[in-house]
């Protein structure tokens, strides 16, 4: 479609995002979420077409990972510095907050000057959200007090509960594969536990998609190894998400039966939540010999399903043999990252160019969400931003 | 006051910033202070107004910390990125600099795009502002060869003598809460010692409260247990400052009569100077086991003075019971951030708010440093600023 | 010459720059060499005149060093804000690449929004080079997909073979020390060679000097003690260069008789090939005893060549005992930064300033590459710039 066309129809839409921080989708109303779906397309042609939507003069975007990351890292990045602001890390070690500041103080000394922060948070269960909630309470109260000249918006890059910016560039990359979100209805996903050889990855992908792609009337199977549940509360969002839309949600302990007549299938390794109850618990009071426990049993667990692996097999059982595979990156990949893993050489090859795709609309969500933080109107900043005309290059 | 009238006023100050480093307040006229306090003061209504006061177009502000830093650290950034310059972080365990390079030629290598570097280090007595100036020497001498373009000016992020970011942010604060520098004469402000669980604190923050407020005609009380002295030298500049500005100055050992009808207390600790100097030694020749007898003692010596905290009893001391309260945060906070610190927690949540405030200053006294350092008259490019209206967001 | 002389040439240059990576000086025309000299001269001057050569109005200049720098570095961010891009640093070991990312997929996740990647590799023979054309297939792949919205630039910071953003810079040194390239026709540049108290230096130097030096008609002499001789297949391709360009090239094992005549000498530690063959394998297999054996090995035969120092006596051998002193930075200067080192003080001294005017190209070297791999025509770019005006500072 064209910038224009698209543009257009956002006048439609009822949003309650100016001013909100984007911590969960389910938080959000399916307006909300198609408006930042259509604002990062839109964002995304502009920047192929050489045109430049910096909004922002000056101003720092925060990056907070307190666990490690890639491609989230360069997103927040890239999408800060197409709307014009300048990323400063937060690097607790260097700072002083090993030095017992608390969370109210350094929300507001990072924010003097600071239009976003950026927070990944996904080690232990409970806490991420929570962490991001409190950080934004602070900056409420440092705003209200006349501390901030304005209200630093909040991005999750990745908690406990979610992993929204992830989940949003999953649901663009399927409505731009089918044409639109209309299209996605009856379509059959499975969001399906696969085989590692490491243990502790966090719950926020799967319950991420099964609490995002339940909205728009898709046809949701969740299939782990029984054990392996998620977060029991998120799983009835799903449920009654998948009933609000018209849609289906259902949760085996299948991988075969899951994956027969699939249209998508997006096979990832978790940690079962039980086991991130007991992880976080020893993390906080630093058992390492628990720890080192806890490891052992939970990979002689893991070790027990190393038939869920997204093979050719498996792959045949999906609708017409030909299932979209989607990943959140980086695979555990037989043979290549590891002896065993998630996904089979050959079925990841065929995908490996449409992963990256995926992965691609990650900074134009998270600029997405920026934009509608701090524009009321969208539709009319993208409209002049469009009329201006300024290049991105030469 | 409106914007206009502050430019207005700046014509008066017969200044001599231009070209200049910031090293020390007391090397500054108070013109000179008069000017920072002011433009810093415009540079923030500006950005709360929406206008940007950007002024480069690229270049770099090179950012040196030799010691941990959060609040520094970012208020160095968003002065900076304010002014359109780009802050890149000089780590010296990544650098070559651990390789042997002298000092004089690292200053160059970092120096060919750069307009300014930024200082912390303020670990070892004697050496801090003693490293400051031969990285300014070694520009001097790189401009003077036609190696670098320009002469970058230096900003001292705190040094083993004094922290004149944090002071000047400390004024700024108190004549916005009393409405004039002129209000300040007279006022009693109480630079007082404060119980640590921790030793080895910095001198520069005591220090640079003495050496600045004895300037515009305050009433300062220095006080701390025996043996907690500060660098002599300072204590003799901070005299002398008082008898010119008609001010007072006095040191003594009993916290309790310090207060004794304060308008202002800035209560915190600080490691004694004999004691720095001793761990100066220790450190630089890397005897880690007198460093750990040095600590034993210091804190046992600390540990006889838990009395010296600024608790309800004591702020009833002040005048009406009501002086401010001021700290450069973190602020050791018994029952909040250790079991007895410097402040009762009821006491620090009262003035909370008003030392984030306090704090807030620090990016546009920063940035008012490099605009008085790189324009010969402020009035003007503030005016032209204005002039131009251009947005900082939108 | 004036920056509107140096732009009118430019238009004589056929070059092959746009869309090309900069790996290897000795994969570049005359053309292309000149036009990158003259491109970094100008960008230079622009700089010193307060025009601003700004050509992005955002992007991602990556950088990813694999081993130390300062002073490459902030040439790199020095280069890409000069642009307009921010220089965002892969650090792998904050990044999940230690987690088995393969690098064609990382090179994409860090590319939706860059412009250049800047790699320094250097520590693995055989390896460094390699890795920068793998990250470049990776991105010529993820472009042909289009996954990435156009084809990221590399500039290499240094690899295994060649450092040509040093050499070049080295180049313009001496084009701007005698007038022009046609002057450098015939002088003598002796590469030589020097005793360092470490081990382990990389080859690229030297050799990048050899395959660039040679290019431009100067008779070149290569000296090192038996042993420590450079890459075989890059010693061929300086004598091949030296044929066509109407130079010389000599190897020979006697530093006294090398520097007889000469008019510049480039003293310098290396480690020897077969040295770092051994290295590479024993780093690679994690043999630390191995390591420990072959550093001692190493050392010891350095040892005994401990008067391949460049001191006064060797000085004088030269042309009128004048000839210039060159060096990448830093050195191991005799009492200074060791004990007995490359080059004594008083040599260095003598030209110190001149190794920081030869260092100071750097940036703009960096910068006229990435410039010449995105803009087709150069002259064009560089006279719009002209005319545009815009200020860098004010």
């Amino acid at each position: 479609m064209m910038i224009k066309e698209i543009i257009e129809q956002l006048n439609a839409f009822k949003t309650n995002l100016f001013g909100k921080d984007f911590l969960l989708t389910w938080e959000k109303s399916e307006d909300d979420l198609k408006m930042i779906l259509d604002v990062a397309q839109v964002l995304k042609q502009m920047r192929d077409d050489n045109i430049s939507p910096k909004l922002f003069n000056s101003g720092l975007a925060v990056s907070n990972f307190r666990d490690k990351s890639t491609r989230t890292r360069f997103s927040f990045a890239s999408a800060a510095n197409l709307l014009g602001l300048e990323v400063q890390d937060l690097d607790e070690e260097k700072s002083q907050i090993a030095h017992g500041e608390t969370v109210r103080e350094t929300a507001n000394m990072i924010s003097f000057l600071t239009d976003f922060i950026g927070i990944r948070d996904d080690l232990f269960l409970g806490e991420g959200n929570k962490y991001m909630r409190e950080v934004g309470e602070a900056l409420d109260d440092g705003f209200a007090e006349g501390v901030l000249p304005h209200r630093p918006g909040i991005v999750n890059l990745q908690c406990d509960m979610d992993h929204p910016t992830q989940s949003l560039s999953d649901l663009l990359h399927l409505k731009n594969t089918y044409g639109s979100l209309e299209n996605l209805k009856g379509k059959k996903i499975v969001m399906s536990w696969a085989y590692s050889p490491s243990y502790g990855k966090p719950l926020s992908v799967p319950q991420g998609i099964i609490g995002l792609m339940t909205r728009f009337g898709m046809d949701v199977t969740l299939a782990h190894p029984e054990g392996y549940d998620l977060i029991p509360e998120i799983v009835d969002i799903a449920k009654q998400n998948a009933m609000k839309s018209g849609g289906e949600f259902r949760v085996t302990n299948d991988m075969d039966s899951a994956f027969v007549d699939a249209d998508i299938v997006y096979p990832k390794s978790w940690a079962p939540y039980h086991i991130m109850e007991e992880r976080t618990k020893l993390l906080q009071s630093g058992d390492k010999t628990g720890l080192d426990e806890l490891e052992i049993r939970a990979l002689s667990e893991n070790a027990k399903h190393k038939d869920w692996e997204c093979d050719d097999e498996k792959m045949k059982l999906t609708k017409e043999g030909n299932a979209l595979y989607m990943h959140c990156l980086p695979a555990d990949i037989t043979g290549v990252s590891c002896k065993r893993g998630e996904v089979e050489a050959d079925v990841f090859e065929k995908y490996r160019i449409r992963t990256y795709l995926e992965a691609g609309y990650k900074p134009y969500v998270i600029a997405a969400m920026m934009l509608a933080n701090r524009f009321e109107n969208p539709a009319e900043v993208l409209n002049r931003i469009l009329d201006r005309g300024e290049k991105r290059v030469g």
